[in-house]
Protein backbone atom coordinates (compact mmCIF):
# COMPACT_ATOMS: atom_id res chain seq x y z
CA UNK A 1 0.00 0.00 0.00
CA UNK A 2 2.73 2.62 1.34
CA UNK A 3 4.73 1.90 -1.91
CA UNK A 4 1.69 2.57 -4.44
CA UNK A 5 0.99 5.51 -2.77
CA UNK A 6 4.34 6.48 -3.62
CA UNK A 7 4.61 5.27 -7.14
CA UNK A 8 1.26 7.72 -7.27
CA UNK A 9 2.86 10.49 -6.03
CA UNK A 10 5.57 10.08 -8.25
CA UNK A 11 3.66 9.80 -11.66
CA UNK A 12 1.89 12.87 -10.46
CA UNK A 13 4.90 14.46 -9.95
CA UNK A 14 6.00 13.90 -13.14
CA UNK A 15 3.50 14.53 -15.25
CA UNK A 16 2.71 17.99 -13.42
CA UNK A 17 6.67 18.98 -14.34
CA UNK A 18 6.22 17.49 -18.31
CA UNK A 19 2.90 19.86 -18.11
CA UNK A 20 5.16 23.17 -16.70
CA UNK A 21 8.31 22.58 -18.42
CA UNK A 22 6.35 22.27 -21.48
CA UNK A 23 4.28 25.46 -20.70
CA UNK A 24 6.44 27.79 -19.41
CA UNK A 25 10.14 26.70 -20.18
CA UNK A 26 12.81 25.73 -17.32
CA UNK A 27 13.52 28.68 -15.65
CA UNK A 28 10.07 29.98 -15.22
CA UNK A 29 9.25 26.50 -13.83
CA UNK A 30 9.62 25.95 -9.89
CA UNK A 31 9.77 23.10 -7.55
CA UNK A 32 6.84 24.86 -5.41
CA UNK A 33 4.69 25.27 -8.33
CA UNK A 34 5.22 21.52 -9.56
CA UNK A 35 4.55 20.52 -6.12
CA UNK A 36 1.31 22.58 -6.21
CA UNK A 37 0.16 21.07 -9.48
CA UNK A 38 1.06 17.52 -8.07
CA UNK A 39 -0.95 18.18 -4.79
CA UNK A 40 2.50 17.38 -3.04
CA UNK A 41 4.97 18.97 -0.85
CA UNK A 42 7.94 20.56 -1.94
CA UNK A 43 9.70 17.93 0.11
CA UNK A 44 8.04 15.27 -1.17
CA UNK A 45 9.32 16.16 -4.71
CA UNK A 46 12.82 16.68 -3.82
CA UNK A 47 12.88 13.06 -1.95
CA UNK A 48 11.48 11.54 -4.74
CA UNK A 49 13.59 13.16 -7.48
CA UNK A 50 16.31 15.44 -6.03
CA UNK A 51 16.52 18.76 -7.27
CA UNK A 52 14.73 20.54 -10.41
CA UNK A 53 17.54 19.79 -12.80
CA UNK A 54 17.38 16.31 -12.51
CA UNK A 55 13.20 16.48 -12.77
CA UNK A 56 13.90 17.80 -15.65
CA UNK A 57 16.30 15.56 -16.97
CA UNK A 58 13.88 12.64 -15.96
CA UNK A 59 10.87 14.23 -18.15
CA UNK A 60 13.51 14.70 -21.23
CA UNK A 61 14.32 11.56 -20.50
CA UNK A 62 10.52 9.96 -20.25
CA UNK A 63 9.14 11.63 -23.05
CA UNK A 64 12.08 10.58 -25.37
CA UNK A 65 11.60 7.38 -24.49
CA UNK A 66 7.95 7.69 -25.33
CA UNK A 67 8.50 8.80 -28.23
CA UNK A 68 11.25 6.30 -29.31
CA UNK A 69 8.24 3.49 -28.72
CA UNK A 70 5.72 5.57 -30.95
CA UNK A 71 8.30 5.58 -33.77
CA UNK A 72 9.16 2.27 -33.42
CA UNK A 73 5.54 0.72 -33.84
CA UNK A 74 5.06 3.49 -36.75
CA UNK A 75 8.40 2.00 -38.74
CA UNK A 76 7.59 -1.70 -37.90
CA UNK A 77 3.85 -2.00 -38.43
CA UNK A 78 4.41 -0.28 -41.73
CA UNK A 79 7.98 -1.45 -43.00
CA UNK A 80 7.52 -5.18 -41.77
CA UNK A 81 5.86 -6.43 -44.78
CA UNK A 82 6.55 -4.71 -47.84
CA UNK A 83 5.04 -4.88 -51.44
CA UNK A 84 5.17 -1.32 -52.75
CA UNK A 85 7.89 0.62 -51.87
CA UNK A 86 7.03 4.07 -52.16
CA UNK A 87 3.30 3.41 -50.42
CA UNK A 88 5.43 2.11 -47.32
CA UNK A 89 7.90 4.40 -47.16
CA UNK A 90 5.21 7.43 -47.10
CA UNK A 91 2.83 4.93 -44.84
CA UNK A 92 5.93 4.85 -42.49
CA UNK A 93 6.60 8.52 -42.40
CA UNK A 94 2.33 9.48 -42.25
CA UNK A 95 2.50 7.41 -38.74
CA UNK A 96 5.47 9.07 -37.63
CA UNK A 97 3.77 12.48 -38.32
CA UNK A 98 0.85 11.16 -36.44
CA UNK A 99 3.29 9.86 -33.30
CA UNK A 100 4.58 13.44 -33.43
CA UNK A 101 1.10 15.64 -33.23
CA UNK A 102 -0.80 13.25 -30.65
CA UNK A 103 2.05 14.26 -28.16
CA UNK A 104 1.97 17.78 -28.32
CA UNK A 105 4.00 17.83 -24.86
CA UNK A 106 6.78 16.19 -27.26
CA UNK A 107 7.29 19.36 -29.61
CA UNK A 108 7.58 21.43 -26.49
CA UNK A 109 9.85 19.68 -24.60
CA UNK A 110 12.15 19.35 -27.82
CA UNK A 111 11.98 23.11 -28.40
CA UNK A 112 13.10 23.32 -24.38
CA UNK A 113 15.66 20.71 -25.10
CA UNK A 114 17.36 22.95 -27.71
CA UNK A 115 17.13 26.21 -25.99
CA UNK A 116 18.75 24.64 -22.53
CA UNK A 117 21.11 22.22 -24.03
CA UNK A 118 24.12 24.66 -23.58
CA UNK A 119 23.13 24.46 -20.28
CA UNK A 120 22.34 20.79 -19.23
CA UNK A 121 25.38 19.09 -21.91
CA UNK A 122 24.21 15.75 -20.43
CA UNK A 123 21.01 16.17 -22.68
CA UNK A 124 23.74 15.60 -25.64
CA UNK A 125 23.89 11.81 -24.81
CA UNK A 126 19.79 11.81 -25.22
CA UNK A 127 19.73 13.53 -28.29
CA UNK A 128 22.93 11.02 -29.81
CA UNK A 129 21.58 8.33 -31.32
CA UNK A 130 18.12 8.60 -30.89
CA UNK A 131 15.42 10.25 -32.73
CA UNK A 132 14.07 8.83 -36.24
CA UNK A 133 17.32 8.30 -38.03
CA UNK A 134 18.85 5.34 -36.50
CA UNK A 135 15.37 3.10 -36.31
CA UNK A 136 14.91 3.87 -39.99
CA UNK A 137 18.31 2.40 -40.90
CA UNK A 138 17.55 -1.45 -39.89
CA UNK A 139 14.38 -1.28 -42.67
CA UNK A 140 16.28 -0.10 -45.21
CA UNK A 141 19.26 -2.18 -45.08
CA UNK A 142 16.64 -5.53 -45.01
CA UNK A 143 14.86 -3.66 -48.03
CA UNK A 144 17.93 -3.54 -49.39
CA UNK A 145 18.60 -6.77 -49.05
CA UNK A 146 15.50 -7.47 -50.82
CA UNK A 147 16.11 -5.69 -53.98
CA UNK A 148 13.45 -3.09 -53.26
CA UNK A 149 15.91 -0.06 -52.46
CA UNK A 150 19.54 0.48 -53.28
CA UNK A 151 21.20 1.88 -50.43
CA UNK A 152 25.04 1.07 -49.23
CA UNK A 153 25.26 3.31 -45.99
CA UNK A 154 21.66 2.28 -44.83
CA UNK A 155 22.05 4.79 -41.75
CA UNK A 156 22.94 7.53 -44.41
CA UNK A 157 19.91 6.52 -46.21
CA UNK A 158 17.97 6.68 -43.44
CA UNK A 159 19.06 10.30 -42.62
CA UNK A 160 17.97 11.62 -45.69
CA UNK A 161 14.97 10.10 -45.99
CA UNK A 162 14.42 11.63 -42.45
CA UNK A 163 15.41 15.02 -43.88
CA UNK A 164 13.75 15.25 -46.70
CA UNK A 165 10.10 14.45 -44.75
CA UNK A 166 10.02 15.06 -40.95
CA UNK A 167 12.97 17.13 -41.35
CA UNK A 168 10.80 19.83 -43.84
CA UNK A 169 8.37 19.57 -41.23
CA UNK A 170 10.09 20.27 -38.46
CA UNK A 171 11.18 23.32 -40.50
CA UNK A 172 8.09 24.67 -41.76
CA UNK A 173 5.96 23.82 -38.38
CA UNK A 174 9.31 25.95 -36.66
CA UNK A 175 9.66 22.44 -34.37
CA UNK A 176 5.31 21.75 -33.77
CA UNK A 177 4.29 25.42 -32.79
CA UNK A 178 2.86 25.96 -36.18
CA UNK A 179 0.07 24.17 -37.18
CA UNK A 180 0.00 22.09 -40.78
CA UNK A 181 -2.77 20.91 -42.71
CA UNK A 182 -2.21 17.30 -43.31
CA UNK A 183 -2.80 18.33 -46.83
CA UNK A 184 0.49 19.85 -46.31
CA UNK A 185 2.25 17.08 -44.51
CA UNK A 186 0.79 14.74 -47.06
CA UNK A 187 1.94 16.98 -50.09
CA UNK A 188 5.99 17.16 -47.93
CA UNK A 189 6.02 13.46 -47.34
CA UNK A 190 5.30 12.43 -50.86
CA UNK A 191 7.16 14.34 -52.36
CA UNK A 192 10.42 13.88 -49.72
CA UNK A 193 9.84 10.10 -50.44
CA UNK A 194 9.87 10.70 -54.38
CA UNK A 195 13.11 12.46 -54.19
CA UNK A 196 14.53 9.58 -51.44
CA UNK A 197 13.61 6.66 -54.45
CA UNK A 198 15.18 8.83 -56.91
CA UNK A 199 18.22 8.72 -55.63
CA UNK A 200 17.46 4.87 -53.30
CA UNK A 201 14.85 3.12 -55.57
CA UNK A 202 15.47 -0.32 -56.77
CA UNK A 203 17.91 -0.68 -59.78
CA UNK A 204 19.90 2.94 -59.22
CA UNK B 1 27.20 65.61 -32.33
CA UNK B 2 23.95 64.92 -30.34
CA UNK B 3 23.02 62.61 -33.28
CA UNK B 4 25.97 60.67 -33.49
CA UNK B 5 26.31 60.19 -29.72
CA UNK B 6 22.48 59.44 -29.88
CA UNK B 7 23.37 56.71 -32.58
CA UNK B 8 26.84 55.01 -30.64
CA UNK B 9 24.75 53.93 -27.75
CA UNK B 10 21.83 52.86 -29.83
CA UNK B 11 24.44 50.21 -31.18
CA UNK B 12 26.41 49.99 -27.84
CA UNK B 13 22.61 48.41 -26.09
CA UNK B 14 21.83 46.53 -29.09
CA UNK B 15 25.30 44.73 -29.12
CA UNK B 16 24.54 44.01 -25.42
CA UNK B 17 21.29 43.08 -25.65
CA UNK B 18 22.67 40.42 -28.23
CA UNK B 19 25.40 39.29 -26.69
CA UNK B 20 23.15 38.80 -23.03
CA UNK B 21 19.96 37.15 -24.83
CA UNK B 22 21.99 35.19 -27.09
CA UNK B 23 24.09 33.86 -23.59
CA UNK B 24 21.16 34.36 -20.93
CA UNK B 25 18.22 33.54 -23.07
CA UNK B 26 15.12 35.92 -22.74
CA UNK B 27 13.86 35.46 -19.46
CA UNK B 28 16.80 35.29 -17.63
CA UNK B 29 18.27 38.47 -19.15
CA UNK B 30 17.18 42.29 -17.69
CA UNK B 31 17.12 45.47 -19.16
CA UNK B 32 19.23 46.38 -15.81
CA UNK B 33 22.00 43.78 -16.88
CA UNK B 34 21.56 45.43 -20.62
CA UNK B 35 22.05 48.70 -19.65
CA UNK B 36 25.05 47.83 -17.19
CA UNK B 37 26.68 46.08 -20.17
CA UNK B 38 26.16 48.60 -22.87
CA UNK B 39 27.06 51.34 -20.09
CA UNK B 40 23.77 53.44 -20.28
CA UNK B 41 21.74 54.02 -18.05
CA UNK B 42 18.08 51.80 -17.63
CA UNK B 43 16.00 54.84 -19.36
CA UNK B 44 18.52 55.42 -21.70
CA UNK B 45 17.67 52.06 -22.67
CA UNK B 46 13.57 52.94 -22.27
CA UNK B 47 13.60 55.58 -24.41
CA UNK B 48 15.75 53.85 -27.38
CA UNK B 49 14.14 50.71 -27.61
CA UNK B 50 10.96 50.67 -25.52
CA UNK B 51 10.35 47.44 -23.44
CA UNK B 52 12.82 44.59 -23.15
CA UNK B 53 10.22 42.82 -25.75
CA UNK B 54 10.65 45.26 -28.36
CA UNK B 55 14.15 44.96 -28.04
CA UNK B 56 13.98 41.29 -28.37
CA UNK B 57 12.24 41.86 -31.25
CA UNK B 58 14.90 44.31 -32.81
CA UNK B 59 17.75 42.02 -32.17
CA UNK B 60 15.89 39.17 -34.07
CA UNK B 61 15.33 41.13 -36.69
CA UNK B 62 18.68 42.68 -37.27
CA UNK B 63 20.45 38.64 -36.96
CA UNK B 64 17.93 37.67 -39.82
CA UNK B 65 18.53 40.70 -41.45
CA UNK B 66 22.60 39.70 -41.34
CA UNK B 67 22.07 35.70 -41.90
CA UNK B 68 19.86 37.00 -45.06
CA UNK B 69 22.31 39.15 -46.53
CA UNK B 70 25.10 36.83 -45.65
CA UNK B 71 23.10 33.58 -47.24
CA UNK B 72 22.82 35.57 -50.37
CA UNK B 73 26.18 36.64 -51.07
CA UNK B 74 27.10 32.75 -50.64
CA UNK B 75 24.32 31.99 -53.12
CA UNK B 76 24.62 34.67 -55.37
CA UNK B 77 29.09 34.15 -55.57
CA UNK B 78 28.92 30.56 -56.11
CA UNK B 79 25.43 30.55 -57.99
CA UNK B 80 25.56 33.06 -60.50
CA UNK B 81 28.02 31.50 -63.59
CA UNK B 82 27.66 27.98 -63.14
CA UNK B 83 29.37 25.17 -65.17
CA UNK B 84 29.72 22.10 -63.17
CA UNK B 85 26.08 22.34 -61.49
CA UNK B 86 27.44 19.16 -58.83
CA UNK B 87 30.39 21.56 -57.94
CA UNK B 88 28.62 24.68 -57.98
CA UNK B 89 25.83 23.62 -55.59
CA UNK B 90 28.91 22.28 -53.08
CA UNK B 91 30.60 25.55 -53.04
CA UNK B 92 27.24 27.33 -52.61
CA UNK B 93 26.37 25.11 -49.11
CA UNK B 94 29.95 25.51 -47.92
CA UNK B 95 29.81 29.42 -48.04
CA UNK B 96 26.22 28.84 -46.27
CA UNK B 97 27.55 26.50 -43.45
CA UNK B 98 30.60 29.26 -43.16
CA UNK B 99 28.01 32.01 -42.59
CA UNK B 100 26.73 30.14 -40.04
CA UNK B 101 29.46 28.94 -38.11
CA UNK B 102 31.02 32.22 -38.90
CA UNK B 103 28.40 33.89 -36.57
CA UNK B 104 27.87 32.06 -33.47
CA UNK B 105 25.63 34.20 -32.18
CA UNK B 106 22.99 33.65 -34.74
CA UNK B 107 22.38 29.50 -33.46
CA UNK B 108 22.26 30.95 -30.10
CA UNK B 109 19.53 32.96 -31.00
CA UNK B 110 17.85 30.80 -33.72
CA UNK B 111 17.33 28.24 -30.26
CA UNK B 112 16.21 31.31 -28.46
CA UNK B 113 13.22 31.95 -30.96
CA UNK B 114 12.49 28.23 -31.34
CA UNK B 115 12.10 28.76 -27.57
CA UNK B 116 10.11 31.52 -27.32
CA UNK B 117 8.05 31.21 -30.39
CA UNK B 118 4.76 30.44 -28.24
CA UNK B 119 5.05 33.41 -26.58
CA UNK B 120 6.38 35.72 -29.01
CA UNK B 121 3.68 34.72 -32.22
CA UNK B 122 4.93 38.14 -34.00
CA UNK B 123 9.00 36.26 -34.40
CA UNK B 124 6.87 33.98 -36.50
CA UNK B 125 6.82 36.51 -39.26
CA UNK B 126 10.30 36.94 -39.08
CA UNK B 127 10.76 33.18 -40.09
CA UNK B 128 8.46 32.93 -42.70
CA UNK B 129 9.88 33.01 -46.21
CA UNK B 130 13.22 34.33 -44.46
CA UNK B 131 16.17 31.38 -44.71
CA UNK B 132 17.97 30.11 -46.75
CA UNK B 133 15.18 28.05 -49.09
CA UNK B 134 13.44 31.41 -50.66
CA UNK B 135 17.16 32.25 -51.83
CA UNK B 136 17.64 29.19 -53.28
CA UNK B 137 14.58 29.04 -55.70
CA UNK B 138 15.57 32.11 -57.97
CA UNK B 139 18.84 30.28 -58.70
CA UNK B 140 17.20 26.64 -58.57
CA UNK B 141 14.80 28.37 -61.43
CA UNK B 142 17.61 29.90 -63.56
CA UNK B 143 19.60 26.36 -63.73
CA UNK B 144 16.62 24.78 -64.54
CA UNK B 145 15.99 27.13 -67.53
CA UNK B 146 19.58 26.53 -68.77
CA UNK B 147 19.08 23.24 -69.19
CA UNK B 148 21.25 22.35 -66.08
CA UNK B 149 18.67 21.03 -63.75
CA UNK B 150 15.08 19.52 -64.03
CA UNK B 151 12.98 21.94 -61.71
CA UNK B 152 9.50 22.03 -62.09
CA UNK B 153 8.42 23.51 -59.35
CA UNK B 154 11.63 25.64 -57.63
CA UNK B 155 10.75 26.40 -54.92
CA UNK B 156 10.02 22.80 -53.95
CA UNK B 157 13.37 22.15 -55.08
CA UNK B 158 14.92 24.53 -52.73
CA UNK B 159 13.27 23.39 -50.23
CA UNK B 160 14.36 20.04 -50.33
CA UNK B 161 18.21 20.93 -51.16
CA UNK B 162 18.02 22.84 -47.42
CA UNK B 163 16.53 19.80 -46.07
CA UNK B 164 19.25 17.54 -47.51
CA UNK B 165 22.26 19.91 -46.84
CA UNK B 166 21.50 22.39 -43.97
CA UNK B 167 18.66 20.96 -42.81
CA UNK B 168 20.79 18.24 -41.62
CA UNK B 169 23.70 19.88 -40.09
CA UNK B 170 21.52 21.70 -38.25
CA UNK B 171 19.89 18.93 -36.57
CA UNK B 172 23.38 16.57 -36.28
CA UNK B 173 24.44 19.89 -34.35
CA UNK B 174 22.02 20.76 -32.61
CA UNK B 175 21.07 23.52 -33.81
CA UNK B 176 24.46 24.64 -33.86
CA UNK B 177 25.30 23.75 -30.07
CA UNK B 178 27.39 20.55 -30.85
CA UNK B 179 30.69 21.18 -33.30
CA UNK B 180 31.39 19.88 -36.45
CA UNK B 181 34.34 18.64 -38.16
CA UNK B 182 34.62 20.36 -41.83
CA UNK B 183 35.46 16.56 -43.38
CA UNK B 184 32.09 16.15 -41.46
CA UNK B 185 30.01 19.36 -42.82
CA UNK B 186 31.66 18.55 -46.34
CA UNK B 187 30.55 14.80 -46.22
CA UNK B 188 27.39 15.85 -45.44
CA UNK B 189 26.81 18.36 -48.18
CA UNK B 190 28.27 16.33 -50.89
CA UNK B 191 26.15 13.06 -50.27
CA UNK B 192 22.92 15.44 -49.98
CA UNK B 193 23.74 17.21 -53.57
CA UNK B 194 24.12 14.13 -55.07
CA UNK B 195 20.80 13.05 -53.73
CA UNK B 196 19.05 16.15 -54.78
CA UNK B 197 20.93 15.90 -58.17
CA UNK B 198 19.42 12.19 -58.69
CA UNK B 199 16.18 13.77 -58.70
CA UNK B 200 16.72 17.46 -60.36
CA UNK B 201 19.93 16.32 -62.35
CA UNK B 202 19.57 17.57 -66.09
CA UNK B 203 17.07 15.40 -68.40
CA UNK B 204 15.39 13.96 -65.38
Amino acid sequence: MAATASERKRQAIASAALALFARDGYERTTVDAIAAEARVSKRTVYSHYGDKEQLFMLVVRDTYELMRERFAEAVDSTLRDVDDVEKSLVSCLREVVRAVTQTPERARLVRLIIAELPRFPALLDLWHGRGLTPLLAAPIARLAAAGLLTADDPTQAAGHLSALTIGQINNRTMMGTVPLTDAEADRIITTGVRVFLCAYGPGR
